[in-house]
């Protein structure tokens, strides 16, 4: 049977095995996967991956609206999950993706982000080798949700982690934070912005970063609850202070604007193409260098420091403003945006 | 915070970053999961596998009700992937856990789900490493969905697939077809009945059963769809032509009697604890009686065979009956229960 992928919707009978299943994703799955590595319709994938560590991560999409400026679900789900596999310091192999779909989601939309999730994972240079499709009825869930999980594998003199943080490391940005997070609200209230998410996959930057042999730490992709949940989180896991210089944070002026009109504090908006990245301060300068040569990490900067032992009366995150006065950077009870990934 | 597992209910904030996400991960999923391998609360796990291919699987589970006769939703989300992994051949080391859950949902079930998939990672001897946490609001999602991956290992010299599959092999199941899908029906429409559903991890079975030595073909579970769609895709797939004895195929009086009043062929519904394999004509006897020798295999059958060539003037699925008769089982349109895994 050939669906009506312009007209059609999706069915109840769509994900519930049998021919059905088979029909939606030979021809919206395979037919947009195939080009990136989806090819034996087994309910496994096999992977070489010799004499290295396996990394392995996870992560669910419930972002809504499913379409954004400078993205999607589909786009979003593979770069996020290949963002949390990178953060390894390793290499991005293989994703698997997941989909819940709700019954009568048009095969138009379903289709456009089945090809967004190709262009993605072709940009990010990683094949798609496993799912799985469920068809719930309609109301039991909002539109589609998109679970993916990727393997990666890293050398095994390579061990990134908040322990390995030490006194006076730099810590770094690949660029301007809150873009994802002002773009979806600005999507959701209608407002006129050329902002768009900065939703994008970070591997390839990393790996380069990774090949120049310099004193990298720990890294982190700053997501839901944005730059003051991430690194709250690092100081807890490492029980380090950092320091932040607020001027030296980029945030671009429509963030800001967005963030005026909002109330939320931009360091409190989720990114989807941002990394942390905690260095040694003698190769801080090299690793800035080198992140600002590559477009992904072209508005780079160094934008803070993990406080000296003398320092350290407590675990947390202080940010000092252009006067030099400090405050405490609170880890936030939640993202003020629900259903920002 | 602590949080009130017995009273309270899951927030929309516990998904979404911050403080109120790390409370909910912490006491309700690292307290269950950190018996089986949740420990460094990274975004991604590193597991060491040396000089074998990896298996990667991916499976979302959307069932209703969530708890069931013989499980729940926690327990078939683990086993379901682990069978998935393991229908390669090779070794199951660890999964993932995404859970995308509904604003309103009591921290108790919540609690009682993570449970459930603390205890059967237990039983099947493997990590849950890493995972991620989304709450949607009311009405977005129908309680909990959880969407689990799994990786594994098998040494280079395995390589199960339906081309394998050769003219005269037997087919053989571990035990009786149709427990998880009448066991949900019963469920639904309140039979009293002491149906549970077969609900369990093959993975050391089937570990077991290869390092024997035998020439197994392919391995499949036939989960959605039951024993007809998973034998009809099979069939597609190494363009063969199967021929099953329905009198050898175990089928509980409880699943006839709910076959009887649903209208539903047994052999369409789905089942949870069963794997179908195909083995060489020579080592079919020694297969099954190292599968009956466990309790996971103890009613396990030879049930049929792939036809020689000279018979196979299409690739698909016969059926004998007892008067010798033959019919062509189907391969369904859809599994006839929605929401059954």
């Amino acid at each position: 049977m050939i669906l009506d992928i312009e007209n059609g919707i999706v069915e109840l009978a769509f994900g519930s095995g049998g021919r059905a299943s088979a029909a939606l994703i030979e021809q919206v799955f395979v037919r947009h996967f195939k080009a990136v590595g989806l090819n034996e319709l087994n309910d496994f994938a096999s992977i070489s991956v010799i004499g290295e560590r396996v990394i392995f991560a996870s992560d669910s999409h419930v972002i809504s609206p499913l379409f954004f400026q400078g993205g999607d679900i589909g786009s979003l789900a593979v770069n996020g999950t290949v963002n949390d596999v990178a953060m390894s310091g390793g290499r991005v192999h293989a994703l698997s993706v997941n989909v819940i779909i709700e019954e009568g989601l048009s095969l138009r939309d379903l289709d456009r982000v089945a090809e967004s999730m190709a262009i993605a994972a072709m940009k990010a240079g990683i094949n798609i080798v496993t799912g799985d499709t469920k068809v719930v009825e309609r109301g039991a869930v909002d539109g589609l949700y998109i679970s993916t999980s990727g393997i990666g594998s890293v050398n095994t003199s390579v061990d990134l982690k908040p322990s390995n943080i030490q006194y006076g490391d730099k810590i770094l940005v690949n660029g301007s934070i809150g873009d994802h997070g002002a773009s979806i609200f600005a999507t959701r209230n209608q407002l006129q912005t050329e902002l768009r998410s900065d939703c994008c996959a970070l591997n390839k930057m990393i790996e380069g970063l990774m090949s120049l042999g310099l004193g990298i730490r720990c890294m982190r992709d700053p997501t839901r609850g944005g730059l003051a949940s991430a690194l709250n989180e690092i100081a807890t896991q490492s029980q380090k202070r950092f320091l932040l210089n607020q001027a030296s944070i980029p945030i671009k002026p429509e963030v800001n604007a967005i963030a005026g009109i909002s109330g939320i504090d931009a360091l409190n908006l989720a990114n989807e193409g941002k990394v942390l990245v905690f260095c040694d301060s003698n190769d801080a300068d090299a690793a800035l260098d080198y992140m600002k040569s590559k477009e992904e990490g072209k508005d780079a900067q160094i934008i803070g420091e993990v406080c000296a032992q003398s320092e350290t009366s407590f675990a947390g995150v202080e940010i000092s403003n252009v006067f030099g006065g400090r405050r405490i950077l609170e880890w936030p009870w939640s993202d003020p945006l629900p259903r920002i990934c």
